[in-house]
C-alpha cells in the first residue's frame, strides 16, 4: 500500500495515539508482514475489511504529520547531524592529529551515532 | 499555573492538536501573558471558566508527551547535540590547529547551533 518506510516512521512516531485494534493490525500488516488474507483469518473479517482499517490508520497518521510535521522536524535535524558527522570524518581522514584530538573526535562520532541509529 | 517553559514546549509540539479556541486562550495566557480576567473580559466569560479551560489544555497536552514522548526525545537530543558542541569548543580552545581545520571546527559549531537554537 502506501511506502513502508515513511508508515514505519509514522507509526514510531503517533502510534500510541491509535486504537489497541489499529495499532495490532497495522503492526501485523507493516511490521510483522502479514499479508490482508493472513491478517483477515486471525481476526475473523474479510480482506476488504482489513484494507480498509489498514488505509484507515494510514490516513490517521499522515493526518498527524500534517499537523505536527515532528518526523520531518526530527528527519532535519539528522541531516544537519549527519553533516556532522560526516565533517568530523573527513578531518579526521585528511589530518594528522595527536592522540588527545583523536580521542575527542571518536567521542563526537560516538555521539553522532548515538543520535543517528 | 504550570511550569509556562514547560507548557510553551508542549504548546509548540501539540498545539496544532487543539481545537482554535484552546489554542486562542493558551495563548494568550502562556504567549502573550494575559491575566486571566483579562482573557475573560476578551471573552465575555468568567475568570473562572478561562481557568478550568486553562487547565484542560495543559491536561491535554500533558496527555499528548505521556503518549508520545516527543518533546522528551527531542531535548535528548538536543543534549547530545549540545556535548558535540561542548567538544568541539574544547578542542579549539586547547590546540594550535591549521586554519582548513579551524573552518571545519567552525562549520560544526555552525550547524549544532542550527540544531540548538
Amino acid at each position: 500500500m502506501a511506502d513502508i518506510l515513511q508508515m514505519t516512521l509514522l507509526f514510531d512516531f503517533y502510534g500510541e495515539l491509535l486504537t489497541e485494534k489499529q495499532k495490532m493490525i497495522f503492526e501485523m500488516y507493516y511490521l510483522n508482514d502479514f499479508s490482508l488474507s493472513e491478517i483477515g483469518d486471525e481476526l475473523s473479517i474479510s480482506r476488504q475489511a482489513v484494507r480498509d482499517q489498514i488505509k484507515r490508520t494510514e490516513k490517521i497518521l499522515l493526518t498527524y504529520e500534517q499537523k505536527l510535521s515532528l518526523v520531518k522536524r526530527f528527519n532535519d535535524e539528522r541531516l544537519l547531524v549527519r553533516e556532522i558527522k560526516t565533517i568530523i570524518e573527513e578531518l579526521e581522514k585528511n589530518n594528522e592529529f595527536d592522540k588527545p584530538v583523536i580521542e575527542e573526535i571518536e567521542k563526537i562520532k560516538e555521539i553522532s551515532d548515538k543520535i543517528l541509529n
